[in-house]
Parts: structure tokens; sequence; C-alpha cells
């Protein structure tokens, strides 16, 4: 499998953020070309101290191919331009290729 | 599903930290209590240029009660010592609550 990941910092504003996620971000993402599943990772702490991430989520493909079109997709654009907009605390993404241990 | 997400940044010796994660990291935290799975995800890439992540790991409980404990016990506190010892390039521990949007 291949997964886009998003990794959030905390956003200035937690409402605004969450309203937009619900009503905008979530049903573009879910429009991207083969997207199998999308995975929302809300952080909750960490054993390190107060974190400095918000939500990471996961957009998980079936191959890197697969991955990769959709992202270059005018679906993938539109989500991950969406996605800077919306992320006020700053936003890493990341692709990577995924396996159980 | 809760899940405890390890962020490791790039190890300064690469061929060193692959050996220690199979042949050590891997079945220590395997042995962790109530772990359902333990997924590695390897960082290919980034949009946004060369990124600073190696790999994402995530350690996959029912819930967040069995995740806590697991985290406690002496094979959660091992495994937890292991990789900051192995994370020479710098390590980011985050509990998670992890739901499909």
């Amino acid at each position: 499998m291949h997964k886009v990941i998003a990794i959030y910092g905390i956003p200035n504003d937690i409402a605004a953020f969450e309203q937009h996620y619900r009503e905008v971000h979530i049903p573009l993402t879910k429009k991207m070309p083969g997207i199998e599943k999308f995975v929302v990772n809300r952080v909750l702490g960490s054993p390190q101290g107060k974190p400095s991430q918000y939500v990471i989520a996961e957009m998980i493909f079936k191959d890197k191919e697969t991955m990769e079109k959709s992202m270059a997709s005018p679906e993938g654009r539109q989500s991950g331009k969406d996605a800077f907009q919306m992320a006020t605390g700053g936003l890493t993404l990341l692709t990577v290729e995924s396996q159980d241990a």
C-alpha cells in the first residue's frame, strides 16, 4: 500500500479548522480518484509533553502509480490546495510505502 | 481505534538504523501487550521538497485503555527506550484517536 500522510500543526482557530475540515476538506479529498480509505488521526497527547501536531491524515491507495496519478489529478490538486489554505498551524505532506511489520 | 505514532527523522547511519530496527526494534515492539498491528510507513518523498522524516510507525490498539496500559507495561517501556536510543535523527511520539473519514 501507498499513502499520502498529512501532518497538521495546531491551527490558529480550532473551531474554524474543524468546520472547514468536516464540511469542505473531507468531501473534497474523498473525491480523489483511486482513494481506498481516508483516515483521520486526532492527536491526543505525547509522552514527550504538549504536542505541536493536531491531526495526522492518511490517504490510502493500492499502489504508488495510483497514488501519484491521484495527487496529480484535478481533484488531488484541489484537495492539496485546500489543505494548505486551511492549515494555519502548518502542514507537512509525505508520500510513504506502508507495510505491516 | 487508538494508535501510538512514532515519527523518526533521518538517522545518521541508515544501515545501522535499518539493522537495529529489523533485528531488535520490531521484535521488541511486537511483544507489547494488546498490540493489534504494527505498521511501518517508509517515507518516499514530499511535494514540498526533500523530507526530514524517515519512517512513520503506527502501533495500533483496539481502544485507549489498552494503548495506555501497553505503553506503561515493561514491554512498552522497553520498546520506547529502544526507539529513542535508535533515533539518531530525532523521534516524535504521539498518541492518536483514529477514525475513517
